[in-house]
């Protein structure tokens, strides 16, 4: 099994310098074609997925990983749509982000270049084959998919058709590759190809994650988990307040960017918590809170220690009233997780502080933590967000999957 | 000695927060006051480093590497200057590179924020230690240092000044710590504080930094070997050519920057070679050719297969004639190390196909490859050369010891 993982790993790398030299118009005409190609193969890929579907069954997965497994019709259409978005945007590869000149005449700048052989390692969903192997294609990169060993076939199948539009058009269908074991330890394998693989992204939940990190001799950009706060402040709009830890809770709880901790300014709390408790129990949120929380909210139920810094990733929410904003920003640094936190507040200082202080991927003011997001944002599709601050912190998109070289042109000069 | 290092990394990430949050002039003033005591503490200095020279000699060391360990006069005033211009610099943190709105009003932007606790690896030279130190902490970043175990004295000794001046102007003297102990393992333990430490950069030989590598959970910034390339195509300038070889050569042969490998036109190389050969041998450098090298080189003797590729760092190159660009790029591309690459032409087209296809850290145009360095490109000093892509690629100075958080500025926005 080792030779034949060195060996995908080695012709990724070899196909990385086609894809890398490949103009713009090309990559995204694969895109195009493999866009429509996949509602020209809906039948063989939903053959595969039966197949799939099948093989989970007997496996006894839940009905939610079923549901997650299932290649619909949507699927299919979203896939088609999310790669018409990457071949639209502006090509990052050989773009110059700046240029100078120094004293002896040298004109200096740098270059963006593509990463070389990225690895996405991830769990059930196959849409992610065709998302990740697209943005993958965009910044020039070469890809080696490892999905979830119960989407095999579908994943199998959705390779295929991104290989046959490189082939195509004249490129090596191993820019795209997948591992076509089941085994696990064909990752370990795969994390020891230093020599063949620039970049490590596992996509999933924490024991995949830190599994890769303990394993991988290849550097990886990681997310363990979003454990998100607001904090209303006293001079907070309290209807805007209310409208964010709403749409931050309730709009989509199962997300890494949902709010999990709710900390309220002691000054306002007997004003804003009944209040939002009102609206966050009829949207069936049940609420956890400290003493001064439960004073003031007779649903909630007192918090456990472990309720602050927990993802819940559902409809529960843990409360805190706090003395301010020291006490706020110290709560996120012990319990936070690096990745989205927002301040409702007017006050101007209160806001520069928090925005400078706060160590998280994404720091707010006085808008939801659900916008931590690349498309929203306005990077475009992501591959995902990095919580570890590593060559990209937060959501990385085609440009977080480049690199840049120097480029240096003279006219003789040497160095004295 | 796990507890001791699981300690002073425990110690290095709480101390971190303090100087992340550090005005600039407060950083620029310890870095002052440290390069006034170097001076002030000499006396101090020199006899720490009399104990390791003691030791030193006692196991054998050679003479070059003795040499290395010295704590001249002349060392104190280049760690002191290097200081001195670190402390010059802009500071890095809280600026935003960019901001943008997006159609619903958010304001996005990047801001500048430490990586947070930098651990340096390296080998014998004691400066490192205040070089690193200071690039650190002019980056907002607490350090952990580990030298030479040969160096042990010298580097507390300039560890405890570093730390007075930091607690003198009420920073915690953690933000930057020394490992105190002589093993190896230490060093095995430290790279499994992947809670506390985000980077380690390993400076020395290739047998150190694999070591690193193989048994780090930490994101590492290496940098393995410098294999650089000059090509002197057909249209080059010949006596620029020679101006540019020489230099790349023979200026400073024992540096990663330095030329190992001379590839040179087959239409030029009649008239190139025998030139170049005349200064080069006048300067004491041994040729190694291919067999159409040799036949115009007397002197030079045959190439060994391994002498393309190999890293002489000192007074040897290898030489080859080739058929053009097309071959000069594939050799580069199969023995260069992605350092320093250089084409000497005069051709626009070809020029142009050099910088973007060619794979290294730096690619230049009619200059010499000695110029791939912080200072040289406007960086200002470096902590290193990084030939991996991930993160920095190239010299490293303050900015690539920063990543960048988001800042979303908001007026109650919520998603929909």
């Amino acid at each position: 099994m080792e030779t034949t993982v060195k060996e995908i790993a080695r012709k990724a790398r070899a196909a990385s310098r086609a894809i890398a030299a490949c103009p713009g118009s090309l990559k995204d005409k694969v895109l195009l074609e493999t866009a429509d190609a996949l509602f020209a193969n809906k039948s063989a890929i939903q053959e595969a997925n039966a197949r799939d579907l099948e093989y989970g069954e007997e496996k006894g997965l839940s009905s939610a990983m079923l549901d997650r497994l299932t290649v619909k019709d949507a699927t299919i259409a979203s896939m088609a749509q999310g790669l018409r978005e990457v071949a639209a945007m502006r090509d990052p590869v050989g773009s110059m982000d700046e240029t100078w000149i120094r004293p002896n005449g040298l004109e200096v700048g740098r270059m963006r270049i593509p990463l070389g052989v990225v690895c996405m390692i991830y769990e059930s969903r196959p849409n992610v084959t065709v998302d990740a192997a697209g943005l993958c294609l965009k910044a020039g990169n070469a890809t080696i998919l490892r999905g979830g060993s119960e989407a095999l076939h579908s994943n199998q199948a959705l390779g295929r058709i991104i290989s046959s539009a490189l082939v195509s058009n004249g490129l090596p269908g191993e820019v795209v590759s997948l591992l076509p074991m089941r085994e696990r330890e064909a990752v370990l394998h795969l994390l020891r190809q230093e020599e063949s693989i620039d970049l490590v992204i596992p996509r999933g939940g924490e024991g995949l994650i830190r599994f890769v990190v303990e394993n991988s001799r290849i550097p990886v950009l990681k997310h363990y988990k979003g454990v998100c706060h607001v904090f209303v402040d006293e001079t907070a709009d309290l209807d805007m307040a209310l409208n964010i830890c709403m749409n931050a809770k309730v709009q989509r709880p199962g997300v890494c960017n949902a709010m999990e901790t709710l900390l309220v300014h002691k000054t306002v709390a007997s004003r804003f918590l009944p209040m939002a408790a009102k609206s966050l129990l009829a949207a069936g949120v049940e609420l956890r809170g400290c003493p001064a929380s439960c004073a003031l909210i007779p649903e909630a139920k007192p918090a456990a220690p472990e309720d602050f810094g927990m993802e819940f990733l559902d409809l529960i929410l843990a409360v805190r009233v706090v003395d301010g904003i020291d006490e706020a920003m110290e709560h996120i640094a012990r319990h936070g997780s690096q990745h989205t936190e927002s301040i409702v507040t007017n006050d101007l200082s209160r806001s520069r502080r928090f925005v400078r202080e706060v160590d998280a991927s994404a720091v707010m003011v006085n808008t939801s933590t659900r916008f931590n997001d690349g498309g929203e944002l306005g990077l475009g599709a992501e591959i995902g967000i990095s919580t570890s601050k590593l060559h990209a912190f937060g959501p990385m998109s085609v440009k977080e999957l480049t690199s840049a070289k120097f480029v240096v042109m003279g006219a003789g000069q040497v160095r004295k």
